[in-house]
């Protein structure tokens, strides 16, 4: 019989690795959020530090490029007074011809205590966490279009503090929902943790009608998608796309799918607006939207870095 | 009515960024110093470590490269205990198209104490330090042709320690005073700091006549401008003029304005000689002056640690 | 009469460099491992740190570039809690054209306390560690063709583990020896250490009979030369070797240098087999044997940082 457990959880059911939110119950994404919520205040002192990971070793495994993220995880560590390790992975062993998993067994003979791993491959985090000694921890910092976690719980975070409860929330993630590993952490999240009606919005191409598997509901109209709406999380549009055969041009996407104040005007007048970052001004969102009272993108930010000390400090077990 | 207030002090009249010396007042300027001189002890002990900065977040953001002005920074940074972040801006969210403006916003957003900025546009930190909340501290590392505080700073605690008095000094900036950020933080520095007489020497092309406007006598003979001085400062022959239009060839310019032994005895016998580094040797002084007994130039490498100690305690208002 | 004083010594004999494990006594090369010993715990630990660099400035300055290696005096400086300095050297000053000694003397001038150095010209660590001032130590990283004395402690450290004792041991080392540090240091240190037979194994373009020499037994068949062995080492094949003139293909050259389970039967039924790593699987080693039983390579890895961390705090002179 194949072992069916979650390889992100330990055999008493606690979190060791964190992969994807797909699978986690509502009880573990509500402790990340709760753990996470005591070190926003951390973030606000004078002396931004706690030793819960001090003398701990955290490897940033960047083999796909992301000088924001892999910033925020090396500032969540060192305010955790973990040691961080970035590795210049283009340029080392496996630049070399060595496998991923020969350099990973050599950096855990080092004795690593969590890898942050970043890789276009799906799965290559899975890979690593299944492979990795007991102690050892991974944590998906992005793989390929499958899964971003600590954005989708960021996501979380920052719904949770404007809106306080999920239950009662119409969510609308817009854009390119296909390529888009954020869009899949955010929904698994947001459906786990409670919330009735995700919608994914965006063109034909980019947003196929069989997404409306994963249990959000599909629209191809901007206006329609954000109608009624408590929370839009507009997705970054990728440069490669703009000029590919899946959309005619920036401005054209701008014409039908960008934010713009007017439209706005059709969500819930409290709704929040957010964005994963860097944005494209004018191309997905307008500025006066990406800058105005609605807009939560620089608490998003700021929420990821609490996030991502609480992720961190539950999988090595030692939380605050 | 415009607010004509210096954009680097609070309402108190205090230093919150150090963007120029130029505006700075006497009193400013010297307690820089004089905190300076408390660090410099510090960089002899055992343990080269302090608490100020403990907790604060530094980030160095250099938009144009410099390893070893960035390393200082590094150093003086950690020595105070403060994390450090250095961001790979070539292959960060400003390479995607993101505004420098974003950028700052979402580094604000992850609660950075300090941005240390290069630029290679003159005037960038300044946009940078109008932009940021009251929390957030600019420490300008050099902007275009503008203006290079630290090294400013550096140079004038190294005139101090060696000749004790700014008010009986003659000072000469020999080389390509024209596009020297250096030179100009110099001049501004040691003007406000009582120093009655800055001389600026080098070809036309170099140092043109209208330089005077800042307060300097302007020189276009290497021996008239070094004779009788107490502080020769040589500045850095950049490669790129070497080659250009503005100048024959490099030996012509040492034969021209080179520092030679021979020449340096037209100054005073206890004149110092200073240089920001890196040297060329042969360039823009002989390795005999470069090594002999006037050279102060590895002391400013030294006393530039403290000056940057120095800058970061104060903007951060922990001071030692 | 010149000072034939071994240059990594004082003239109490104590270390303050390490270069080469050329020279050096076995009691002080038997101290380093006995220190090693200490801190291999450390790295098991909950909190793997220690105070003991605490406070100083430790400089990697990789000349040829080296992820691994960096990563592992990185980790080691870092869990004697030393600040750590990693130059960018291809966009240093040096790229602007700063001699060598130019840098060192910058970097002395800021304090530093410790320089690790990779260089691919022999002898560079040297040349450092002769000009530095008394308060600056210099550990080799590996120099051209010549040493790479941290490899060859920590490989006499990870034969001590297994093997207790060096004076009944037959170890060999397999491969290209003619162009490997590796094997010269790992040489020097076993025959200090007393081990009586230390054999170099490979084709006569990378194993020339000279090596006899250095007190090695040459062989050119691989069966003959690990037979009976306790210890074996193999090298790396270096990408260039492969294609280039000394051999015909890396194919054929596993048929006959290649380390097979059935060749390793040859060798003493207990035989441990080394790898400084990284290993290219199914050119100088099989698959099966690098993951097999005998293979310590992830152990040489482990007792390589507790080698680096002996080594640093004896040259700063800050033991355990």
């Amino acid at each position: 019989m194949l072992d069916k457990r979650n390889p992100q959880l330990n055999k008493n059911g606690e979190l060791i690795h964190l992969l994807s939110p797909e699978g986690l119950s509502r009880d573990i994404l509500t402790h990340i959020l709760d753990t996470a919520s005591n070190f926003v205040s951390v973030n606000d002192r004078e002396v931004k530090k706690l030793p819960l990971l001090r003398g701990k070793s955290v490897f940033n495994l960047f083999f796909e490029n992301s000088t924001r993220t892999r910033t925020t995880f090396d500032i969540a560590a060192k305010r955790l007074s973990a040691d961080v390790f970035t590795l210049d992975i283009g340029r080392s062993s496996t630049a070399k011809g060595e496998t991923l998993l020969d350099t990973i067994d050599n950096l855990s003979a080092m004795a690593a205590d969590i890898f942050v791993v970043r890789h276009s491959e799906s799965g290559a985090p899975y890979l690593i966490a299944k492979h990795v000694a007991p102690h050892v921890h991974v944590v998906n910092a992005g793989d390929g279009r499958h899964a971003h976690p600590t954005q989708g719980l960021l996501d979380a975070y920052t719904i949770r503090h404007y809106k306080k409860d999920f239950t009662n929330l119409r969510v609308a993630i817009v854009g390119d929902v296909l390529h888009s590993r954020v869009a899949r952490s955010d929904i698994h999240a947001l459906l786990a943790l409670g919330c009735p009606e995700v919608r994914v919005v965006g063109p034909r191409t980019l947003v196929p009608a069989d997404l409306a598997q994963m249990g959000v509901r599909v629209f191809h109209n901007l206006e329609e998608g954000i109608r009624d709406c408590d929370v839009i999380i507009m997705l970054r549009l990728q440069n490669e796309r703009m000029s590919g055969a899946l959309l005619p041009s920036s401005q054209e996407y701008f014409k039908s799918f960008g934010l713009t104040p007017e439209r706005l005007q059709l969500a819930k007048p409290d709704a929040i607006v957010m964005h994963p970052g860097p944005i494209n001004r004018g191309v997905e969102i307008a500025s006066s939207v990406a800058d105005g009272p609605q807009s939560v993108i620089l608490s998003q930010v700021t929420f990821g870095i609490a996030v991502r000390m609480a992720v961190m400090s539950i999988v090595a077990g030692n939380e605050a």
